[in-house]
């Protein structure tokens, strides 16, 4: 388990490129919800997403024998883009391993950060055989980012922040995929506030770490079917589930059409840009499926997204 | 003129409802432009948009004997808004003078805050007239929103946030219209650093301030035509002209095509969403109309746009 002083240390050490993003009131949403209610907006996070945290702690922890070698992940989304910021930030080489059907634009944004792209055959498995290689042939150091304790400690800062800014939290809801978001966050405002609530919210089509947390032990799905391209995990990592166990109090789901309501309804009235799988926290608010106790967070973990889809939902919104 | 000691005292009022919007940082937008540029984020502000402020400092002046009788201007837009909202925090009536041919949905949002809207018919004058008559028959006081000290001073709060988040601030670009709020900005900015650069942004389709910048006089134009509905003054005020003669450095323009390119750039990049006329001063950094020295801040004026317009911002920009 990341104990509470590992996060501080990681929070200790985050660059100033990383933003302490706001946490912004939202009177309507207040209103809709009955409770007040805040966003933690990582949209307007560097790079776009709250991964830049975990990205940054990773390459920060890498020894000196390995730093010229540098560290490679497998992502397609933002933990790329995170990754390859960081790395040209610290001087790290850094190679993200695609799959070859990965989308051109985010190839693109990845690259202009700095990484080597690797791409590799279209089904997953063949992503860790990939890593495996850069480790064992060029001594890149192959990032695991579903078990590294890493990602926990730099995803937890977020729960700092928002102890800091709200020490009297009641509920804190946050988007989860493979846990390591909810489960370093969790861990930090349990530890800092056990009165707190933490609520883990997924999307139906993507429900691994719900149902995970339902039977008490790490579940894989099948297969996920979700507009939120961000949450797509088909199991929890091991390690973020021991955290979610002892920390996360309930989890919640909601449909992708709720959360493409929630997008149009972010934009119009918070006047915020966010993601599918960002908006997913404040579309169980907006549903009232999860009631806040308190003055509550709301994470909004994401912004990248394609200006066609932000279109699109605001127009069937209308 | 309004002396910085009255903006002081007008921030030292602002009550909690009033946010202190964030400073953010944009890499992207510091990359293109060439300088640090920091977005001053009153997109974000409640009823969204600055004009809160003025809003709040207006009826917070009012007397004990007015108070009961309440508050009147004339807006279709932000300032209609705010002024509803800041009668009902501050328990005071307002009346909101509006043109038959007023967007249902403005006249709605103004209502629903709890203002008494007072139609009048669709020409310019008959809204003064309007508020004339509130005033001498009902005891209202009617507000020029263009002659008031209570605005500049209550807009200026934003220029000794700007200074207090940024004191080495080189650059600050705002949006101008009848100029009550660079006005009041630039006063704060100047007096506290003589040494920054205030420039004002306007739509070549409404350019009023900027014509009366260069002859030295209050000049009105016969028509405007522009996208950005919040800036559409034939004239500024005369009070707002005296601070702009003293405080701003200079007056750039930019088409109505470069604002919803803008409008476009904020949302996929800066995860923001706002209004034409919030974006005029983005849109002169983006197409570098405006070189910004040293640390810079760009301020984004309001994020109140409807939805489909934003929606066909970010179609156009594909």
């Amino acid at each position: 388990m990341v104990p509470l002083a590992e996060i501080e240390t990681a929070r200790a050490r985050l660059p100033s490129a990383v933003i302490r993003t706001p946490l912004l009131y939202s009177e309507e949403l207040s209103e809709r919800a009955g409770a007040p209610i805040y966003f933690k907006c990582e949209n307007l996070q560097v790079t776009g997403s709250y991964k830049a945290r975990a990205a940054f702690t990773i390459l920060d922890r890498l020894g000196p024998e390995q730093r010229p070698r540098g560290a490679a992940l497998s992502s397609s989304g933002n933990f790329a883009s995170a990754f390859a910021y960081m790395g040209r930030l610290l001087g790290i080489p850094t190679a993200v391993v695609m799959m070859e059907k990965t989308a051109r634009l985010k190839v693109e944004k990845c690259r202009r950060y700095g990484a080597e792209i690797v791409f590799c055959p279209n089904q997953w498995e063949e992503r860790w055989r990939t890593l495996d290689r850069l480790q064992s042939e060029r001594g890149i150091l192959a990032v695991n980012t579903f078990e590294s304790e890493a990602v926990i400690a730099g995803h937890g800062t977020l729960g700092l922040e928002i102890m800091d800014d709200l020490p009297e939290v009641g509920t804190v809801l946050v988007p989860v995929s493979s846990g390591g978001l909810i489960g370093g966050l969790a861990t930090a405002v349990k530890e800092r506030r056990p009165a707190a609530r933490v609520v883990g919210v997924q999307p139906t089509g993507s429900n691994a770490a719900t149902l995970s947390f339902q039977r008490g032990e790490v579940t894989r799905i099948p297969a996920v079917e979700t507009i939120c391209d961000a949450l797509i995990a088909q199991a929890p990592g091991h390690l973020p589930f021991a955290h979610i166990q002892r920390y996360v109090d309930e989890m919640a789901l909601v449909s992708d059409d709720e959360t493409k309501a929630a997008i149009a309804w972010l934009a119009e009235n918070a006047k915020l840009v966010v993601e599918a799988g960002g908006a997913v926290a404040a579309a169980a608010l907006l549903t009232r499926r999860v009631r806040p106790q308190g003055p509550s967070v709301c994470l909004l973990s994401g912004g990248n997204i394609a200006p066609a889809t932000l279109s699109a939902c605001l127009a069937e919104a209308a």
